[in-house]
């Protein structure tokens, strides 16, 4: 969901943006009108993530999908490997890019330094878990894990000399970044900060200088960066929405503010979880609990139906857990009011009491 | 421009699509409103451009460039060959690509089939211009030439076998489109069917069986088939415009009475130009002047000038050319008025009256 201002805001650019006289869909890339708007959308981004200078904030295409071929492809050249910690579905999805980058000849090894498969994904790992290769050409991970609802607290401690790349895919700007412990971080946009396509990579810039040169010039960051985000005709109508979520979320109170309120919604759901004497079970492990995405389940696969049906009357819907693991799911991202989670906990008190075993009542 | 009409139904579905409740930014890719969708939006397109059943219809995304590198990659692998058109600035960026594909070691050699730098890209190659390769993967060639004003009449006439590529960003239909003579026709949309961003890729399937099968999946346009669009995220909003969009070509008549009506904008326009004595000089050679966008020049510079500001005041803005021709460029796609091609004849000869030498008038 998107907050109701910029939905607005929206709708009147479609028809005639700042005054131009005609829409943002209609505007073109070349002229006066992009140069400001490109130069104020990263003036947001970087003003919403508190992000220092000697990092490029590039938009690109693609989804976070293409950037999976693609980091490998510019960062680890064939000859060279990266580690990467499979941690959860998009984890997986990101290793499985990289392999088959590797197995085209396109980039170097992927290797998988934690496999989060043999421990049903119910955690990250600490750096013991870890077999990092201190030769990695970088360390990727996914901070916030949407499928399983586990989250690092923070940045893996790779060894000395290791570059860190971090999907921040479903999370990014949702609580503040330690960006003194990174060198990229990227996300496709629409769970937090826009429309489903746009990509933001944020890179250090003495990260983007070692990337491959040789590369055609579409598939390449640093041409990227040397044109401004526009090497190509970019996609203006999503970096202009992220340019507007970037600006509601600093009107809000920033990274830092989206934190708090992430941590109330999903506070009052573990709440919920902990206090059901059994009923409910989450799935991460007390370490490890997204902020974003808890998910839990109840005691029988009828039970988790007649939550789901129960809920939906209530009004709380898009509850069902994926396909992978079943049982719930909450999704709540940056715009998702605290008032909603605190309703959904209720939801689940007055739940339980009503199904939980006569003993446990 | 995008219609009216277009427009005030998007600013519409930003707030509530379709009756769903919310607005077509927040709908999820997987649910059933997008099932239902964005298999609409195909057939929307099937029915604007008339595309037979054997073509595959995909959306992707990276803008046209992106698969100016996909395309060799899929099609074009280390050790065959393709043969190129180097008829405008894009076909010329196009070949770029793909040769910086083959030098990555990412795609099979790119061939230069005929280089218009020799002819200041006054028109396109005929087949005895043509120095084809029968054993070349695919021939490819872009339709129209934005920058200097040409068009293709009809695909090239490639030797038997060879499969045939067709840029066609800049133009896709606004004339038909012969499908027994292509096997790929694709276009980033923004100029008449949607918004920066989208790429429309259609494909003969016998073709895209052909592709290579060990890329990365993102790379591959085998998986984005498979996945009907939906392999990663797609881009919704984009996709949905794309829709709207084809469904407004489809109620103005389509692709025929487009034709019609862009013939009717340039032919006003080069009239304008062959009336003048001399005064204008068309760009293209009258085997291949573009629908789209005539390209002419005045005597000198400072009449350039005069013309552009003049121009302006009159409320014809844009008319500026590229900065590799100079002169003046009358883009006009499909959603321009055909009054907006006769206001702009008019003024020419206005223009020319004014401003010719004694002689010429």
């Amino acid at each position: 969901m998107m907050p109701e201002q910029v939905l607005r805001q929206i709708q009147s650019d479609i028809w005639d943006v700042a005054g131009t006289g005609i829409g943002i869909l209609e505007t073109s890339h070349r002229g006066a009108y992009w140069d400001r708007r490109i130069a104020e959308c990263v003036a947001s981004v970087r003003a919403a993530g508190r992000v220092p200078e000697d990092f490029e904030i590039l938009f690109v295409q693609g989804g976070a999908t293409m950037h999976f071929a693609l980091l490998p492809m510019n960062f680890c050249p064939p000859g060279t490997s990266a580690d990467y910690l499979s941690t959860g579905v998009w984890a997986r999805k990101t290793l499985h890019e990289a392999r088959a980058a590797h197995e085209a000849g396109f980039a170097g090894e992927a290797r998988c330094a934690f496999d989060g498969a043999s421990c049903g994904y119910d955690h990250v790992p600490s750096a013991e878990e870890c077999a990092f290769n201190a030769e990695a050409r970088f360390l990727h991970y996914c901070s916030n894990n949407t499928v399983y609802g586990t989250l690092f607290a923070e940045p893996p401690a790779a060894p000395s000399g290791v570059r860190i790349i971090c999907d921040s895919g479903s999370e990014m700007f949702s609580r503040p970044i330690p960006w003194d412990r990174v060198d990229c971080v990227y996300a496709c946009v629409q769970k937090n900060l826009g429309v489903a396509g746009t990509v933001l990579v944020i890179m250090r810039k003495s990260f983007l200088e070692t990337a491959r040169r040789d590369l055609p010039p579409i598939l390449s960051y640093l041409e990227h960066a040397r044109e401004g985000s526009r090497l190509n005709t970019p996609a203006t109508f999503g970096i202009h929405v992220t340019g507007l979520m970037c600006d509601w979320l600093v009107s809000q109170g920033g990274s830092a503010e989206m934190w708090k309120r992430a941590q109330e919604r999903s506070g009052a759901v573990y709440a919920a979880i902990d206090s059901s004497d059994g009923f409910y079970r989450g799935l991460a492990k007390q370490c490890c609990c997204s902020h974003l995405n808890p998910v839990f389940f109840l005691p029988t696969d009828d039970l988790h139906k007649t939550f789901l049906g129960e809920a939906t009357l209530a009004g709380l819907v898009g509850l069902a857990g994926h396909r992978e693991t079943g049982g719930v799911r909450a999704s709540m991202y940056n715009p998702f009011p605290v008032a909603g989670a605190h309703r959904l906990a209720e939801f689940m008190r007055s739940f339980a009491r009503a199904n939980a075993p006569l003993g446990a009542r």
